[in-house]
């Protein structure tokens, strides 16, 4: 006899990142190459060091930092979200419609779960962000893919096509993971009415805001003062802040919302942990001139990417943004074989398009998603220096 | 129009220690008394400073403490772990048979997940754990209550009789929260028998194993070859080493569990924070010692609200042990009104039975946890002075 497991599980794809862990560590390299890990959208430096001095010091002597908190996060952080998020997006935000969440992946899981139970579905688009159908999958929630004929854009009437009775929420991420993409303004607002009417909630993952290529609002829906009966937004400090180890996101949502979230939140991990929110709270009142550095050193790593792209035969770059690029290439071996081959071959660790589509999706075996933010501009000349000549 | 949520979630209870932190915020006190809060189990006192020293080193300059670790936590945690419990269970246990979580809620949470689906059922004992009654309504999974005739110990041929095909586990927390009680070894041994025999997992809660009465291994499933197929243990670094705000927990089960609870975990948290893991590992370390005169200071703790109760009129203790003590109140009142008055005219906080039990449940009214763990004895003196002449 075996254990017995739920079958949703079983029928839910294994954690890409950690299968990619695993091919790096059981492929042979035949190239003396040093390795691009181009795998994980992750800072791999350190935090600044103000910053690290700063949860060190609380570490070593604050009571707040190793005792529970409010399970829907510190108030002092939640207020400068609030405040914060106010300006940014020319909205109205109160500190009770802000909730910190152990990372974004945890701000989803709740977030959906406070919407759908299992035999509900949610629309999201393909390519699509993995964590994101894995929860759905493992929830018995049905992910309905709108046909969006191929582009990397969401397309509100294939969405609107898509939507059933059971349908609660249409799920977005814009900058896109994984195709980089930024979502219009306008686009969006098409989609955010198309939800206000329906009577179904917009949910979307703004993880990667902060290195978005246009200024002003991305959005007009924290002007609406109905916002919080259809929009819930999602967010992330792991990237902004170099905060990936410490898990710390956000939800801004209804108050009804978010009182719905907290059992989920109180039940899977009773609080953020005090340090990671500390951080947060820290870069939100210093690292202003450091974050916008920051996006600056990003949106040059994307421009190298838009280059080296364009001067690239038969590559094709379909998407490119915040932390990713995503691309078409242009050999016949389908994409989740040829990412082990360039990974034994050239040292170079991407994820294949297989991973972000369902099985016998077209599309999917001729992409890669390539994390480029994750190295600096010498690697991305490194990066096309393997590329040019590479044929597996 | 309003929003439209989750109905399994608006069935479920909010979180009882999020209403007890209302409670305080609301309740206007009557008494000059200073605040005794017994509600929430949790250290009230700072971590051992060379264990703050060691997380402020980390946090200042690792570059560790900052990335993203892998979802079932650090190897060298993992491994920790599983040296120290096979040594303490005198039983088996290897390092891909742990995993480490964000708290033991979200152990509980990804093992049952992993094992049970809505419309399956699992048996949980009254009075319960609210978390875990929390994540079962929430997931559509039926908590199935065998009827122990009042008992607070586990009763194997209830539980058998409460068990229906669709169950899939049976849960036992040991020492009990709310309770108190340790369950002896050979009972629970009846139990583990009974879930290999119908093939269903045994998931056993040992948060509070490190105040434990008794010395030598608190049951003997480990030492069974096969325990990987019936045994799932749950654990918490939160009350040993002071950790509360930092989130760290353990699963100890079967790899082929593991790697279904990874697709929860990854998509829950991603990893626990580096932090917390850093502290953990530091505590098993090192922190022996100091850990054991902290059991010796709970145990002495207990020894007083032993004999309190013993000495005090028409209460009765039912049950006693680890961080909690569980009572009769001699009062006409519900526990769930006498514990506002109690704040309000004795400035003592305490959970009443009915966040333990269903709705009409005969006992819960007449019942209160106390979290006695987090008074000195001094506190705990004054708890019976308020108490010995209290009538509400």
């Amino acid at each position: 006899m075996t254990q017995r497991f739920n079958p949703r599980f079983s029928a839910t794809a294994s954690p890409p990142v950690m299968e990619a862990r695993r091919w790096l560590e059981r492929t042979p390299r035949t190239t003396a190459h040093e390795l691009l890990n181009l795998s994980q959208a992750a800072p791999v430096a350190l935090p600044p060091k103000p910053l690290r001095q700063a949860m060190s010091n609380f570490a070593a002597s604050d009571m707040d930092a190793h005792i529970y908190g409010p399970v829907l996060g510190n108030p002092e952080l939640r207020q400068a979200i609030a405040d914060r998020w106010s300006v940014a997006y020319e909205g109205a935000i109160s500190s009770n419609q802000v909730a910190v969440t152990s990372g974004c992946n945890q701000a989803f899981a709740a977030a959906i779960s406070a919407l759908a139970q299992s035999g509900d579905s949610v629309i999201i688009t393909a390519p699509w962000y993995f964590n994101h159908k894995m929860w759905l999958d493992m929830m018995g929630i049905e992910a309905r893919l709108p046909d969006n004929g191929g582009s990397l854009m969401p397309d509100p009437d294939a969405i609107a096509r898509a939507m059933v009775e059971s349908t609660r929420a249409i799920v977005l991420v814009s900058p896109n993971n994984p195709t980089g993409s930024e979502y219009p303004a306008a686009l969006v607002r098409q989609i955010y009415d198309l939800a206000r009417d329906r009577q179904v909630t917009l949910v979307m993952d703004e993880t990667y805001r902060d290195f978005d290529s246009r200024t002003g609002p991305v959005h007009d829906f924290f002007s609406d003062p109905d916002w919080p009966r259809t929009f819930i937004h999602l967010y992330s400090f792991s990237k902004a802040y170099r905060l990936t180890g410490h898990r710390i996101g956000a939800i801004v949502a209804s108050e009804a919302l978010l009182s719905e979230a907290e059992k989920f939140l109180d039940t899977v991990t009773i609080c953020p942990n005090r340090i990671g929110q500390h951080a947060a709270l820290y870069g939100i009142r210093n690292l202003d001139d450091w974050l916008a550095d920051q996006r600056a050193e990003i949106l040059n790593r994307r421009r190298c990417i838009e280059t080296g792209f364009a001067e690239l035969d038969e590559w094709r770059l379909l998407g490119c943004g915040a932390y990713f690029a995503y691309v078409e290439h242009p050999f016949t071996l389908s994409s989740d074989k040829l990412v082990l081959k360039m990974l034994a071959e050239l040292a170079v660790l991407v994820l294949p398009g297989t991973m972000f589509a369902p099985a016998g999706h077209a599309g999917a075996t001729k992409q890669l998603r390539i994390a480029y933010a994750n190295v600096d501009r010498d690697g991305i000349g490194d990066l096309f220096d393997r590329l040019g000549s590479y044929r597996p």
